[in-house]
């Protein structure tokens, strides 16, 4: 079975695993305080063109939006999201289990819009009794979303405004960053979002690493202390040097962007086979996830030899899948699929 | 420097690293459910001489511990520790953070007795008013314990049996298993820890892997939807084969148990070295932590060429330090500290 | 102002403050172990006409349904609630700050079905991974509902076998019990309810008490250590005795039902009224909370002499008010009510 | 039986219980916002000489606690708190509840010392690493303390000084506030509370009201969205009138001391009996709550007439108990008491 189900279906690109290999033997201190980390962090402020950002390492998405939402918030605030953003779905209620309330707001595509924030936290300000409900504290926003579709600039620009106003920290869910940065309609960059949001990560599982998120803290109030959050929530990595390592080969000689170019450039020709062949989509994703809606006898055939994510039910006869390609999907899997797509 | 801190300054050892090489691209379901973790499972049921047990691979000793803890307890009960535990002193306030109290026992070097054990419970049991006070609900031990005294079979049989009377699973941090194992002074073995424990761990990343827990349920009422647990606490791994192809390594052929002998022989080196010079210690430890009590002169002294945990001022003159081999220590490192001592 | 605003704008029906003082000096155990407590739960007992229950005093009701919901769930599992449920909106966090996800359905009236139940656990079910999603662990409606409306005994029925078939235990917030039996299109009874639910409360707060809310334990595995979590979350009263006394007087002779009628009477001569005037009504009510839509005009020159609760703003010239009768409604404020409407 | 067991045996002050008469049927609006509790803030902010303090009322002491800790430190801080704490010991675990360690320092006298405060907060400082512990964050002390000991006015600048030195909020649990001011040997007032303390309450459960605390808050930083932090607790009660109502009558014509002061005169007259008889004394208390130890003949006789708290065996032999008087204490009960003491 060739699987297209999902972007962390392989190792790590070969460049890390080599470095991990030549560095395997070096003795560094603990917990993310060498000098691998202190590299990484360096490469990563550059890529931003910020140099007052702080930077910190996680092993995963949910527990990098666990850290990030219960640091930021007070106890009574919850956190703005879409109602298909990862924390309101896939995390096991890991943001509740912190006490905070998801604050879900409808979402046709995954975003959310400026005027939706707005809206939720005006619905939450009535003159007497405010305090009755919980007060909206941050705002979390996936780019690209969880639907492989992503924010354009002016969007951004104005949810960032709208932020602002209302004294919200952003946050960007950014687990497939590098997908939503490399698509052919992405007019964002990673210096954007060190001005735009608060608060964002770099997802590494997903594209390129064996594990990693790089988290970047830009507004000066969240700084404070945040290794005391990471500890607390467990995702303090005794070896924090394997993501240092990690890292720094990701953002050494533009590799990130590259590897994620990779993914993007099969995606589109996936995304093209299909749009050929008069198949729909259940939503337009410019990005690594594609949502073809197969008929069950397309389906059926398909799945004899590939594996994709079961999206969700279309009707009787019709079933939206998720296919993913990643930085290691190999050319001639892509072929072999277009071909049976085609045929 | 040489460093000697902890057991954690360098990577993987290398059949790990080979292993993950090898494998590197192949295609894998995530989040645990591979064939690699399938295998690796099996090999640790049966080094555990029992076919029962539910195995589960978490990355870190701080996410184990609190997944497992808020796992078992009832939202009213806490667990009966050492204060001395890990969980009561180095894990910023984790377990808390699950809603639980950390009944801390006093202990001088770092166990617990059945008789401690059961003196807590009765003293939450006064006949009015149970429930003004906190439930003992389950008990914590580590083997060995953070200063590096081990239990005993009698012993440990003595606290399984208060555990099991006063129905209160019995929790093992195996953080350093290995190293408790291969003690010379050791009686215990896997197998008798999956008899008397409910439920405890086999520590990776301190013994040999990059990173990771083998978490062993023994208790059949601690099984139930444990998988829910690991992913609200962040810890299940996207890419968990990396979880299942290191312990499958450590558990092929004994390597485990091998690579901790080593650790075991290099710290027996170095104590005798420094009883030799009648230098006392902070506590008696057999396994691979020592902690012996330098003036400071010697200290200083020292301190030009290797790194060591301080551990605590003893008096104005003196203070206890902490010396750590692992699977990685050189023993030509040891020789030239072994001269230093004796010099 | 005459205020309709909310049902608990006075103290305590006469014959509790009576009571009160008749017993003020009389010596008791505190916590709820006194003799009051006993009296009040042996009559709850009868009126529930089953022996089995264990009954609770709590004070608030806010306080009832976080106590409730913690000591049911395990941790990774969530409530399914209306959308509209106190416990999604008007209790700041409440149930989150124990660590559980609200899992919110849409709802028009207030109610839900229990074929959404049935959605809701099998959306939550599918076969691989269901541990990234929250799971459904008990199910919280409300009687009469936060908008008015009440369950029939059939609609009960159904929610209550889909309940069992789920292994979820149905809680029934009754914070306006009273009102909801009492109105003439309800064919439920309290013995019915110690049937259907596992656990619900008859409310004290809004129907004669000064505070307090009476829980019926009816599920057997809900009843083992609920002091401790009564404490736990802050709401074992010193001087339980006060709860015991008042939840005594309104179990005596019928008081409850009794006063509980008087409210009812008053809305429906309010619900007529409106009705006679063409006045539309945002939600059809047979309770004792009427949510009429008001033009701007009609809305400003009431509120000269009312005071109602601002439910909604339903276009540029319409708002949508809750107006409360209780059982401490003047019956003479309604007549002045009514005319102010007629004219 | 004539009942010493504890501090909150009878009702309310009948005061108390006649204003609640007189005003039962006045409408007001809900949760706090009415005009008896805006009276009863003036008074106490007058009591404590001090314009500029917030005044909120809650039900019970538990509440009380866990609300202002929650509310006042971040994620991963603890409370400093003295071994005896009740916070430590009587609560069930409520602040672990929300996520918090309490920091437990040994205390024989129920009391912390500044230089105990500086200790602990060092002890978490250590240069590398401070993130692996809970962070120190607020310091909670009792006036009186659980074994009825006060702090005097030097001790309590010294505890004031080190924690403004650290920036740890003072937290100061009144639940016996009335009988620790009016002790023979306190030089404290309610004025110089509102200036050493950040945030402090006056108990009115155990001192003449039916139950209630009026939490005073002092330091700015504490006060915003403290409402937020009521409701989210199940603090708020709907009917906040009566809590209104009783700390006004409590705090109109000096009643509060008044009472206060026949507990701590009725107090005394036993203390000095005991004494008399040669009866040693578990803890020297100057407050209402006395602890002699009895031989366990004595206790036996004294048993079959009074009721009293067993606080702990001393030996074989002996038994300290709690005997407690308050504002209800009638001094016939205590003359006869003093017979049988004698007898």
């Amino acid at each position: 079975m060739i699987q297209f189900q999902c972007d962390y279906n392989e190792g790590a690109h070969p460049q890390i695993l080599q470095r991990l290999l030549e560095t395997n033997m070096e003795q560094t201190v603990g917990y993310g305080e060498d000098d691998f980390c202190a590299e990484a962090k360096k490469l990563i402020r550059q890529a931003c063109e910020n140099e007052n950002v702080d930077v910190h390492f996680l092993v995963g998405g949910t527990q990098t939006n666990t850290t990030v939402i219960a640091h930021t918030l007070r106890p009574y605030q919850g956190v703005i999201s879409a109602i298909t953003g990862h924390i309101n779905v896939h995390e096991t209620g890991a943001i509740e289990a912190t006490g905070h309330k998801v604050l879900a707001i409808d979402s046709a595509d995954g975003k959310l819009t400026a005027q939706q924030i707005e809206d939720a936290v005006l619905s939450h300000l009535h003159e007497d009794g405010p305090e009755h409900m919980v007060q909206p504290g941050m705002v979390y926003i996936s780019f690209p979303t969880e639907v492989g579709t992503i924010y354009t600039l002016s969007e951004l620009q104005a949810i960032s405004t709208v932020c602002r106003r209302y004294n919200l920290p952003l946050f960007v869910d950014g687990a497939r960053m590098g997908y939503g940065l490399c698509s052919p309609q992405s007019d964002i960059t990673l210096p954007m979002l060190a001005q735009l949001a608060d608060v964002f990560y770099i997802g590494g599982t997903k594209v390129g690493a064996l594990f990693g998120e790089a988290l970047v803290i830009v507004n000066e109030s969240l700084k404070c202390d945040f290794r005391y959050s990471i500890k607390r929530h467990g995702g303090m990595l005794a070896k924090g040097r394997l993501l240092g390592i990690q890292f720094a080969t990701l953002f050494t000689d533009g590799l990130y962007m590259q590897i994620a170019q990779h993914a993007i450039t099969q995606a589109m020709r996936i995304k093209q086979a299909l749009q050929a062949q008069g198949i729909p989509f259940l939503i337009d994703s410019p990005t690594n996830q594609q949502f073809p809606i197969f008929s069950n006898t397309q389906l059926e055939r398909l799945s004899q030899k590939y594996l994709f994510s079961i999206w969700q039910k279309v009707d009787a006869h019709h079933t939206a899948v998720r296919i993913c390609t990643s930085w290691a999907t190999k050319p001639e899997n892509v072929d072999q699929l277009l071909k049976d797509i085609a045929g």
